[in-house]
């Protein structure tokens, strides 16, 4: 077995300097990165003065490095964004050619990478959509698709989940549910929020997967009927930031009927669990080979994360509605090409190396079975879910009540990763296991031994 | 002298086949961009089936080609972004080597060259500033810097310019002041707009810049105090998208002690007239030597649009409220290493190749003297105004009633400066002269000639 993770011996510094792993020359620009850092960069989410960010000088593959040369897994695969891992040679060649020729072009021109990317992905996608109009990230994405409905409905109101992340701009972050709306200042007064399903946390007092979807249908049927004037309903096709969670069999079929009855538009918010990482291209294929969104918003994973880059894709009836009339709205770099050509490269490897059969196989073959083993090997945790390459482990200090573990006994299990050669995505009482989907099936073994083993620090606190 | 645009020969597609321009290979090439791009991408601010975008071939310094060997001037630096032109040799070297590093790398980790940037434009700025966030580009720089001064001020209301853009996301849109915000659905009932400084078509029936400066400052301070509980006055520091609007002396200064009478901030919008635009780093600069806004948004030249970024920077009065409480509000991408790395070469080349002080001199002694005679030599030109690179040219159809010159007459003068090599930025009755900043004497003079013959197209409209 190799030895994992692979050792490196020496990095490149930002000005072209080769640097030694552990020396002193690493040291003193190690600290220069951390100087600069606390100085002038102000970080999200953050108290700026309670963090200590930790910075890397390598990466390739499923593997970052600190200025030691201490490799670990990217488990997180940064943001869930580098579902082809770092520094993967046919991006980098797409984004060094590119560079070369034409980056900076404006939306009023056309342009060969942008368009050709479009063409692929609405030709690879599940359904019959239309055009795709390409944004900066994710949070954009959102703002469009949800702009896009409201003018195609005439409607006005936005239902979104409880349980969900949508982004951080104006209206992205009065549709996400989660805390991280809180103490935002924002105001968009027709955001609407319902309870998803969520067997293990219900809302609805299921037992059954069965009942958990029937009864969150029925919840959100007559949340958007009480509610009225529904342009759409946006949905995380499985939940991301707010714990993994995948929805029961039925329930996006059911999404999509409740929209079709009343009028509104079925949004897919796919930003996190598209391009693969489920194990489909979509994540909402996984609802019926018959499902449809109306729109689908993307980013992270459409280029690995290599630029930035983010998009909605609409139906023929949202395209339609601003053939004649103008769409109110617009960026000075949708389509860059600078993030187009490593998002057309992206698309190709995901298709020749057959990355979503790969993840799809792995997933349900290596990880499931290995964190059911670790769900039964310790009383600490209290659920294990996902499919493909995102799943969560939830631990919890009784398993009755299902009390979250607290942050002292996850800080130790976090520690215990890294120890062991894995960034951790640790989120509340959550581990994210959601590794780049190139990583081996030799290295998932390894990566799930350590976390069976990191787990029993977790149970020590019982 | 050089023939200008200095032509090409061949162009490299998009999988790395050279093309000879205006062959039959370059045909075919040309027209499937033209297909992919009608029927998979949807474009910004269009009416989808009224527009048919022009495909480029090829760009470098200020020249843009299409696929048949024609170049033209890139007189609007494609969004105002181009600053470096394109094809920098020196940006295109920092994103080739940046792109074999890391370039995914999430902002709870430090990086090298994000945190080398924000250093460099935090010591380069006029003032003493504390930090940078960085965004992905200028609407979401504009939503994070309101954002930070409703919770940094305790205060809700937004104030902003009538003549204003900026930017399309939810609180973006809403602070845009002119028609591109209508029949946009998103809603912030706390910005309100405010009429600016604009001597040609004033709001108060000024006849000096002295009066127009006065009574516009006493409308703004009249207008805040009507509204209250204001926690900023957002405003281009010069008006870009709207008009080109170059504040009267003293204007900036007069909002800077509005704000600090009333306790709100003053938000500069450095988007599109940042890093060089004017002849100074930032516009705000030429408001006087000790003059510094609470938070600037930029984008566009910091990289000179070769990558997606944006940032907003702050004083440390904004930065201390977020140094023991989170911020609430963040992005997968902020501060992403492809889109830094051309930032800190970009940088670089401004320092070290004066292009401020070069833009500030051919401005004033080259573009200046050359748009005043063509607004004396024609009677369709009705204003000239500008600063540095960045001038608008107005026609109108009556002198005395500034009546805005049609769309057909326009149209013919668009159509003229294409004819003689150059890509034109008309909006409505204006052009807007805003050549990348590494523009040549020699050639800002060849192109303000053509300026100069092509408005003979107008006058034959009177």
């Amino acid at each position: 077995m190799t030895e994992l993770p692979p050792s490196i011996t020496e990095f490149t510094t930002f000005d072209g300097a080769k640097v030694g792993v552990g020396t002193e020359e690493a040291k003193t620009a190690e600290q220069q990165v951390r100087d600069n850092d606390s100085n002038y960069v102000f970080h999200s989410w953050s108290a700026q003065e309670k963090i200590n960010p930790q910075p890397l000088s390598y990466a390739e593959g499923p593997w970052i490095y600190d200025y030691q040369g201490n490799g670990y897994l990217d488990l997180g695969s940064q943001l869930v964004s580098a579902n082809l891992g770092h520094a993967h040679p046919k991006l980098v060649e797409a984004i060094q050619q590119q560079a070369a020729r034409i980056t900076n072009q404006n939306p009023a021109f056309s342009n060969d990478v942008r368009s050709e990317l479009a063409k692929e992905i609405v030709e690879q996608a599940q359904g019959d959509f239309s055009h795709i109009f390409f944004t900066n990230g994710g949070a954009d994405a959102i703002e469009h698709a949800i702009r896009m409905a409201r003018l195609t409905t005439g409607k006005s109101k936005i239902l979104t989940a409880y349980r969900s992340y949508h982004g951080a701009t104006g209206s992205a972050i009065m549709a996400t549910g989660e805390a991280r709306r809180h103490g935002n200042p924002t105001t968009d007064g027709d955001v609407k929020h319902f309870w998803g399903p969520f067997l293990y946390r219900s809302a609805f007092y299921s037992t059954t997967p069965e009942e958990e979807c029937a009864r969150a249908l029925q919840s959100l049927e007559e949340t958007l009927v009480y509610e009225d004037n529904v342009a759409a309903v946006l949905i995380e096709s499985v939940v991301g930031s707010s714990g993994i969670i995948v929805p029961p069999e039925g329930f996006l079929q059911g999404v999509r009927d409740i929209c079709d009855r009343h009028g509104a538009l079925y949004i897919a918010d796919e930003v996190m669990v598209g391009f693969g990482r489920t194990g489909k291209m979509f994540a909402y294929e996984h609802g019926g080979a018959d499902l449809q969104p109306d729109l689908v918003t993307f980013a992270k994973g459409v280029n690995s994360g290599m630029a930035p880059l983010g998009g909605v894709m609409m139906n023929e009836a949202v395209y339609q509605r601003f053939a004649d009339k103008p769409y109110p709205g617009g960026l000075t770099y949708s389509g860059h090409p600078l993030a187009a050509a490593p998002g057309l490269a992206a698309q190709k490897v995901y298709r020749e190396e057959k990355i979503f059969e790969k993840v799809a196989d792995l997933g349900e073959r290596v990880i499931a079975p290995a964190l059911q083993k670790i769900a039964e090997n310790h009383p600490s945790v209290g659920n294990v879910r996902g499919k493909g390459f995102f799943w969560a482990v939830e631990f919890v200090s009784d398993q009755e009540a299902k009390t979250p573990m607290g942050g002292e006994a996850m800080g130790a299990f976090g520690a215990e990763l890294k120890k062991a050669g894995i960034w951790p995505m640790v989120s509340g009482n959550r581990l994210h296991f959601a590794p780049p989907l190139i990583t081996t099936e030799e290295q998932l073994n390894w990566a799930l031994e350590i976390v069976d083993r990191a787990a029993s620090v977790v149970d020590q606190a019982l």
